[in-house]
C-alpha cells in the first residue's frame, strides 16, 4: 500500500504564484498573481531571483488566504538548486518552523503530500507547500554556462521560471486532499540527461498504477491526471506505459510541462522544473477547481533524481513521483 | 507551539550503522555494525562509497530487527550531496516508496520526526529513517578538491564519514519518540564557511527553548541533551546562549561533533557532516538507551543550509535545528 488516506479531509485554502514572461504567455498567464516582466525580478543573480520569487509565492499564497505570517504553522519547501538554497533563504524570511524537502520536479506534490498528512493528524493548522525554479540558474547548474549559448537537442524541456505556493489547513474551503500515493525510485536505465521525459514516465506510470489499486478507483475517477513535467514526449511515453497495463489514459491526461508554454519550439518538449507543476497547478488548475469547472483531479509530480555528479560518473536516471488526489467536496 | 506530540508513542525498533576507519577509532567503534577498513568501500569514488555506506545502513537497521525488505512501508533520506544522489541511488535499490529531504546535517532529526509523525498517524506500520556523510565528496563538493592539500582552520571540522538508519515503528520496542520539534531557520550573519560551529550554535539554542517552553519541561527533564555536530565551539557557544536565556545545559549537555573523534588534531572542533549524528545516535546512545543508562535524551540535530553559490554569492550561513525527544517508557 503505498497510499495514505486523509479522513479529515485537509483543504486547500489558497495558492500564490508568480512566472517569467516567457510563461505568462501561455495558458498560466491570466490566472498568475503576479507576471514578472524581466526574470531577473530585480536581483544581481539568477539565484536570488529564484529566491525571491519563491518568497513571493509564500507571501502571495498567505494574502490570498487572507491571512498573516503568525497563522501559519510551518513550511514545506524544497527546489532544484544544490541544497535547495532558494526553499532554505526563503524560510529564512519567515518566523515558522521549516522541513525542507527534495524531490526534484516532484516537490510540490511531496510537500503537499506531506503538509496534508500533518494536518489530517491535527498537528498543525495550516501549513504552505511551496517550491519554484528558474530557467538560467537551472541551465547553468545543471548543465552549461549561458554565455556559451549551447544549442539544445529536440528531446530536451525548458526550465519554468515560476514558483507557486499551497495552504493546506484544516478548512476554509471545498477544495480537498483526500489522499496521496508516495512514490518509489525506478529507474529505467535512461543516461540522456536531456531526455528526462523518457526517464520520468516509467515512476509516472509505476506511481498512477499503484494509486488507481490501492483507492480501487478507475481512470474515470478523474476529471484530469496531471503529470508534472513529462513534456510531450514524456506524456506519451507514459500514455503507451499505462494502456500496456490496460489503463487508458487518452481522455483525460494532461501534463504541465507539455500546456505550459503556448508555442513548443525553442523548448522543444515543453516546460519542466520544480516550478512548472506548482505554477500550473497553483493557478490554472486550481481556477478549475474553484469554479468546479474540475472536481477531481490527480496531481502527479514527476522528478528525475540526478545530479551533474551522479551522471558525469556514469549514472542513469533514478525518477519518482508523487501523487496527490484533489476534489471538490 | 513548534512542538508536535506523539501520543501513540512510535518506537525505534532498530537502528544499522556503518563507519569509516578514523570514526571507528573513537567512542563509536565499539558500537557500529560495519567499520571500515577503507573509506572507499570498494567502490571507485568517493559518492559511490557514501551511496554504498547509507544502503549498507538502511538493510543493516532491517536486518537488526529480524525484519525483511517487505516489512518497510517507507524511507525518509537525505543527504549532504547536491540533489541528496545518496539518498535517492540508495531508495532505488528497494521496493518501498521513499521521499527525500534536506536538512544538511539536521537530515536525521528531520527524517526521524517525518517518521514519527506518520506512525503515530497510523499511516504507516514502519519506515526507516536514515542519513550518511562522507568526508571526501563533502570535501571536494563543498571546499577545495582534495588532491589540493588546503590547510584547514582552526575554526574546522572534519565532515564523518559513516552512515546510520533508524526503524520506526508502531511497537516492539520500549525505546519511544514522544514529541519532535521543528526548527525554524536562523541566521545571526556569520559567513565564514569553516565557523558551522559558531552558525548553526543560535539554530540550536532556539529550538532547545522552544522545546522546553512547548513540553513545559525543564533541561534536567532529560538525561541528555545531543546536539548534532556543533563541535567543541559550537558546543561552548550553545551552552553560552542558552545560559544568556536562563537555561543551563552544562551537566547534561553532548554534542555529537565534539566526541566523536578520540583525537581532536587535525579535526580541530571535532566531527561534522549529516551522518555524524548518525552515526553517533545510532550506535553509542541508542546502545545506552537499550541498555537503560540513559532513559531520557532529546536529539537536536544541526544543520548549516548554504551552498557553494550562496556563500559565492556573499551571503551568510542560514541553520536550521530539529529536535526529537526519545525516552524509555
Amino acid at each position: 500500500m503505498h497510499t495514505i488516506f486523509f479522513e479529515n479531509k485537509p483543504r486547500i485554502i489558497a495558492t500564490g504564484t508568480i512566472a517569467g514572461p516567457k510563461e505568462c504567455a501561455g495558458v498560466v498567464g491570466k490566472y498568475v498573481d503576479k507576471t514578472l516582466s524581466d526574470d531577473t525580478f530585480g536581483e544581481t543573480t539568477y539565484e536570488k531571483a529564484e529566491c525571491k520569487m519563491l518568497a513571493y509565492a509564500v507571501r502571495k499564497t498567505i494574502e490570498n488566504a487572507n491571512l498573516s505570517e503568525k497563522d501559519i504553522d510551518l513550511l514545506i519547501s524544497g527546489d532544484l538548486l544544490n541544497q535547495i538554497i532558494s526553499a532554505s533563504f526563503t524560510a529564512r524570511d519567515f518566523d515558522f518552523p521549516f522541513l525542507g524537502v527534495y524531490g526534484a520536479c516532484s516537490t510540490l506534490a511531496e510537500s503537499m503530500a506531506v503538509a496534508a498528512a500533518f494536518v489530517n493528524a491535527g498537528y498543525h493548522k495550516r501549513i504552505i507547500a511551496a517550491t519554484g525554479s528558474h530557467f538560467s540558474s537551472a541551465e547553468r547548474q545543471y548543465r552549461y554556462p549561458l554565455e556559451l549559448g549551447n544549442t539544445r537537442p529536440p528531446q530536451s524541456q525548458w526550465t519554468v521560471t515560476g514558483a507557486g505556493g499551497v495552504l493546506v489547513g484544516d478548512g476554509g474551503s471545498d477544495v480537498a486532499i483526500t489522499c496521496a500515493t508516495l512514490g518509489k525510485v525506478v529507474d529505467f536505465g535512461i543516461t540522456d540527461v536531456n531526455n528526462m521525459g523518457a526517464a520520468m514516465a516509467p515512476a509516472a506510470c509505476d506511481t498512477i498504477l499503484n494509486h488507481l489499486r490501492d483507492t480501487g478507483r478507475s481512470v474515470d475517477y478523474y476529471d484530469l491526471i496531471i503529470t508534472g513535467d513529462l513534456g510531450a514526449l514524456g506524456s506519451r511515453i507514459v500514455k503507451d506505459l499505462t494502456w500496456e497495463k490496460g489503463v487508458d489514459m487518452q481522455k483525460n491526461h494532461v501534463d504541465c510541462g507539455e500546456i505550459v508554454y503556448d508555442v513548443i519550439e525553442r523548448e522543444f518538449q515543453g516546460g519542466s522544473g520544480a516550478g512548472c507543476s506548482a505554477v500550473v497547478f497553483g493557478s490554472y488548475i486550481m481556477d478549475g477547481l474553484k469554479k468546479r469547472k474540475l472536481n477531481r483531479v490527480l496531481l502527479c509530480a514527476t522528478g528525475a533524481l540526478l545530479s551533474t555528479v551522479s551522471s558525469g560518473q556514469g549514472e542513469s536516471i533514478p525518477c519518482i513521483t508523487h501523487a496527490v488526489a484533489i476534489e471538490n467536496i
